[in-house]
């Protein structure tokens, strides 16, 4: 077997949700010493400016910092690129024009990683709304994609930013485990927890509905394709 | 204030406890949204020779691979340095020589943290202990320090091993109580888990003795520095 290729994560989208990444990786890599785990660089910059607000035209452009942080990943080494964030996908080509070396994409993992399923429910931020990302990944896979109305999606975005303040308590649980279920109710036959927040207050096992998380997705695909 | 300095981590030694001293630095940051927090840069890198065969005479040195990894992180925008491994601190004059930006020592910062005691039990690594580590840092400061016995050092460095090969099992978690208790009952006023590997299987709470943690009071100091 050829020598593993090296991971680069752009993160700090939240700083959490990077730990949360990395901590998975090395769990999931199943290595019985050091030596045979992976080398992983992650570039965790939370200064990178609010990816909603830019979506929404509120706020400064995160692309920059994005590119600049993927250069920096490739100069240090990175054989390919992932990114801890669904948002921050929206920034895609803007990341991919600037380094030489793949980038491996978390909704495109999420999407294949759902399944034979007709109708998903989608757990995002609304710049990764806004983006339409989720919409277009399961629309080319012929999916539907059913999302919070707009007061559940307000409500689901103050609980993403109490998870981002290190609040994982019981109550952001049950009110996260409900949200999931309005969707599961309006007809999906599996919840996407589709920002990288999620996972840290929503086990897949909390619901008598599948729970696809875009973590765990990303993880699997980074590992085969370190390995390949 | 000025803006925090960035915090270069050398990790790999191993992964899992470069994640615990990753997520600690998170979680210790208490900020309230992802721009308030630290950015940090990691490279994790599992493939630095092991360093208790190298203090042993038994395999090649790590030195030059952190000396890489120490020159990389500073390329990369790092202000300051550090590593998640106790053991690796054998090579910091190697680390310091390849860099012109500080090095904030775990060793030195676990040893203040231990405070006002006369005798500390140390719970080390083989190589960690070979380069008397722990015995100069608290020498220096008047404090005694007693280490395991040859069998039951070799005991706990079986363990170490089962906890980077991802057992964090209970029947790990009790016998390394056992081995911090069997310090404690030789006099130790507190337990060093001077491994970083240690605490990922030893929490501060399992003992009526204090059990002071490596990786806390590296995390600490280095949010102070970064922020000072």
């Amino acid at each position: 077997m050829s020598e593993p290729k090296i991971i680069g994560i752009i993160g700090g989208m939240g700083p959490a949700a990077t730990v949360d990444l990395f901590a998975k990786l090395v769990e999931a890599t199943g290595a019985a010493i050091d030596q045979d785990h992976l080398r992983t660089l992650i570039d965790n910059n939370p200064r990178i400016p609010n990816r909603n607000d830019a979506i929404a035209g509120r706020g400064p452009s995160p692309a920059p910092h994005l590119a600049a942080a993927a250069r920096g990943l490739q100069q240090a080494g990175a054989d390919f690129l992932v990114i801890a964030c669904n948002t921050a996908h929206a920034f895609q080509s803007d990341i991919e024009a600037a380094v030489t070396i793949p980038f491996i994409s978390m909704i495109e993992a999420t999407a294949d990683a759902a399944g034979d399923v007709d109708r998903v429910g989608v757990l995002a931020a609304d710049g990764c709304r806004g983006a339409h990302l989720y919409e277009h990944a399961f629309g080319k896979r012929g999916v539907t994609t059913l999302f919070l109305d707009d007061e559940t999606q307000a409500e689901f975005m103050k609980l993403i930013f109490r998870v981002k303040a290190g609040d994982m308590s019981d109550a952001v649980r049950r009110r996260m485990e409900s949200l999931a279920l309005s969707l599961y109710a309006r007809g999906a036959k599996a919840i996407i927890a589709a920002c990288t927040e999620v996972p840290l207050v929503l086990s897949a096992d909390a619901l008598a509905v599948p729970v696809i998380n875009s973590t765990d997705a990303l993880v699997a695909r980074a590992i085969a394709f370190a390995k390949a």
